[in-house]
């Protein structure tokens, strides 16, 4: 990497990390023409192009190793200057990571409120299934992601965190009619179901354990965990659903469990840079304290 | 658009709407190969690349005006096929709509669950942000849409919903330590401030309203809205949210409203295809029933 100039570094990884030319330069407090330029000497330096200038800007297959070096650079660069400057000088340290929605609307944002104050963080959450995830800690947008997938990332340490426990739920009106003889397989063909969006099989995994076929009910996409939720409630279809959200509907009866002795449990992993950040450190034991507490 | 066979549309329909070639062929009961050679033969017909061949698949900029033709014509069959056959014959009419995530959040499932059990419909919802809502309306991906934008999409009728009214909440903790003296430009420029991610201005909406300038205070990125709320119950930064998030909060002392006299009111508007369907004037009418009770 001989010859690569830190600033044009930094300025690659603001404009993918804001999505924009303008986003860049306002983080780095400099012109736009500025930024664009040097874009254009790291491009001309590498003799790649390292930018697609879409609608948000994306890194382009050329760029993912230089991009994944500037985002690590920025972040020892940040830490090593706060520590010489000590706690309260910096203005922060931006911390990007990749989680699967329904960890996002349960327990995450517990292990972000678990760090410290000081020094100041600013979180860069990104939702996303494990396909994505992979990619964004390949080519440096995170440095760390909650997913499904346990195979390590390239370049990434890998750790179970524990399960997500799935239950069965519909509302009683929906369970009587569909589902007064059991979970037959006929019911489980027809009945509606839930299904987050297309890469989500949770409930396919469950109608498989359960029947040992693969059906196809009817279904509907609903890619947002409150109003996945409130579908259930609202008895559009029955769902697998965190315990962590089921619990009040089953306590309050608005749903079933449609067979308590079956569950489906997905098991997830952090994967992040091996890095030695203290960030990334810290962030990595709050994460583990709070899965510990939440996950099986 | 004479020589276009509509099994082939339908089908053109099928591999964008699943996102595979396998997917289409799982849901026309056909095999793979037959989904390739009726879009081959599509795309020779047309004289035009028609499906860019990505994961998931997508339409090229050629292929949109016909996705939209085979989205309208899957449509209009299927119901004049049910209304032939009788209510209980069909294998259900696939909705596509997309909706912003706030009111997916808040309010929309509710316009869904109004809607009759049969016909039998299945709902494909998108989460997106008002400018993918205007391309996938466009290219027939969606027949409908919940957005903030105003201007009628090429084909499309819009009619305004109401508006989502959000109020600036902290925690007690937050707004003692940042806001003691009020929301002074001092404070909104370096308090800790929650934006879903970066194309969300409503936060700078308010800082602009309140201080007439435009601030950059650091910000966490929370793409999920229950993420996002839960991030302001733990005190990581304060937000807009939707009034109907808010009460609980306030009501139990969670969190506190910033300013009681000042809101952000975001209107939101319905845009649908000018079509004689029934399914969507039964959709457009409970969707317009609920906006009534619950937006401003």
């Amino acid at each position: 990497m001989e010859g690569v100039d830190s600033t044009q570094l930094r300025t690659l990884a603001a404009v993918i990390g804001e999505g924009s030319f303008e986003g860049a330069a306002r983080l780095l407090h400099v012109t736009q023409s500025a930024v664009s330029q040097r874009i254009k000497a790291l491009e001309g330096a590498v003799g790649q192009v390292l930018v697609r200038r879409s609608r948000p800007c994306r890194v382009t297959e050329a760029g993912r190793p230089l991009l994944r070096l500037a985002s690590q650079l920025v972040l020892l660069e940040g830490e090593a200057l706060a520590e010489a400057r000590g706690p309260l000088s910096g203005t922060g340290t931006r911390v990007a990571v990749a989680v699967n929605a329904d960890s996002l609307a349960t327990w995450f944002v517990g292990a972000l409120a678990r760090l410290p104050v000081e020094p100041a963080l600013h979180f860069d959450v990104r939702q996303d299934d494990q396909d994505h995830s992979a990619e964004l800690l390949r080519d440096g947008s995170v440095m760390a992601a909650v997913t499904a997938q346990r195979e390590p990332v390239q370049g990434c340490r890998v750790r179970r965190l524990g399960a997500m426990r799935y239950r069965a739920l519909a509302t009683p009106a929906l369970a009587g009619r569909w589902f007064a003889d059991g979970l037959t397989t006929a019911a489980l063909a027809a009945a509606p179901v839930l299904v987050f969006d297309r890469k989500d099989r949770v409930q396919h995994r469950f109608i498989r354990a359960v029947t040992g076929q693969d059906l196809d009910p009817p279904a509907h996409y609903l890619p947002s965990v409150p109003a996945f939720s409130e579908a259930v409630r609202r008895g559009l279809g029955w769902a697998l659903i965190p315990e962590q959200l089921a619990g009040p509907d089953l306590a309050a009866g608005t749903c079933v469990d449609l067979d308590p002795t079956r569950h489906v449990d997905v098991p997830l992993y952090w994967q992040h840079w091996r890095l030695d950040s203290t960030v990334l450190a810290a962030l990595t034991a709050a994460v583990h304290a709070t899965a510990a507490e939440t996950l099986h």
